[in-house]
């Protein structure tokens, strides 16, 4: 029997096509099997070779989304088959992006794997609006969560509360519907004149809200997913910086 | 007089010369001068041009340090020439890198300037060692924290355990000397069981310890800098999933 061949879990990187990394770009080059999520930029999977199967494993809406499992057992197959299979994901395969459980799912069953790190997408926002997530003085810490738990549970507000109270700056992933209680406890953990960032619609229309926890524009925001809600010194950094706007204008 | 061309601040990604982004190699062929840190692999430099002009602006030992203000106008004057600079640092140049700095300080001379975002370090370590920094159920929040502070003073004992109350999963750069005092911490405020990752060398010899708070191989252990540790939820799972050994073997 064939030995299976090894699966590459790629990370695309965030925002445009151009953040793969040279592996990742590799990787896709030479692939016979490319099992794509949504949130991949179409113009990714250009660089794939002419002959190469392109599966679409997503959930867009109107879209048959694939069940984790279904991808699983396609990884599979198509490695024991000898094809050698790219799964390429937004962003990094690593964070919040469950390329831990289809590699040990192909371990379990003697499949090599190895995973190709991204560029993940608050980084990318950080870039595009030069909002640095993390220097000395002004953010020497930096967390990141999601507004939702395993369950679909959201995260609590006293949670937010302690995280606000342990970094410098919290980036909130997928919480745009806890948006309001995020800029209450901002205001109460950490003052009226705290910095707020939304960046939306990135690697589309980009826009940015920039402003104090307690200004019109942060308060009576409704952020839509998948925004980006910086919190803290990072955004503060970006608020106190004029010369900022002039960067990305 | 000449309009300045745009200065690009380049992040070269962690581990590998090929995690760089396609953005990122995209500037690096077309630089008319490229100003590159320590930690950036010398394979990388390949891409340059032979004309173009390579400035060393690191910190390695026995070698001459730039120090920021000289770099500082080394890209305005290169800007000003007309010259396509690109400024190379290592991992992100907005996570720990002062690529914000040095945006800014152009910026305020008229000189646009622009990040291109690059994998950040614990992105590379998480990848090369299947340590999955976030995912729902076993990390839902992670932290990043340098050990030393503005003005060169440590963490504080109090600030580490905070951290490690709010967040699932806790990353230290630059903590080394601070590791007796994080495993302390550890076995505090998160129990014996609690799992621990030191990833040394990343990118050199790239040396994995792995395991509970309370075992001697992390109790004993002396990290070496710039080691990434990596507290909670995500070591915990690498702990726990035995199939992972398999996947860096």
């Amino acid at each position: 029997m064939r030995r299976p061949s090894r699966v590459l879990i790629v990370g695309a990187g965030s925002g445009s096509p151009g953040s793969i990394t040279l592996d990742g770009l590799d990787a896709l080059r030479s692939a016979n099997l490319i099992v794509y999520d949504r949130l991949i930029h179409e113009g990714l999977l250009e660089h794939a070779r002419p002959e190469a199967e392109l599966v679409y494993a997503g959930k867009a809406p109107g879209r048959h989304a694939m069940s984790q499992e279904e991808i699983n057992e396609l990884l599979l197959e198509g490695a024991l088959r000898g094809l050698r299979v790219v799964r390429l994901k937004g962003g990094d395969p690593l964070f919040y992006g469950r390329g831990e459980e289809e590699c040990v799912y192909l371990l379990r069953r003697g499949v090599p794997c190895k995973v190709i790190p991204g560029v993940p997408s608050p980084f990318a926002a950080a870039a595009r609006f030069l909002i640095p997530l993390a220097g000395r003085g002004f953010s020497s810490s930096v967390g990141f969560t999601t507004g939702v738990l395993r369950g679909g549970r959201p995260l609590e507000r006293e949670r937010i509360a302690r995280m606000l109270d342990a970094l410098d700056t919290v980036v909130f992933l997928m919480a745009t519907r806890l948006y309001p209680t995020i800029v209450e406890e901002t205001l109460r953990v950490r003052g009226p004149d705290e910095g707020v960032a939304i960046v939306e619609d990135l690697g589309g229309s980009e826009r940015l809200t920039l402003g104090a926890a307690s200004s019109p524009e942060i308060r009576l925001a409704r952020p839509e997913p998948p925004a980006i809600i910086i919190v803290g010194g990072a955004a503060k950094w970006a608020m106190l910086t004029r010369e900022r706007s002039e960067y990305f204008s």
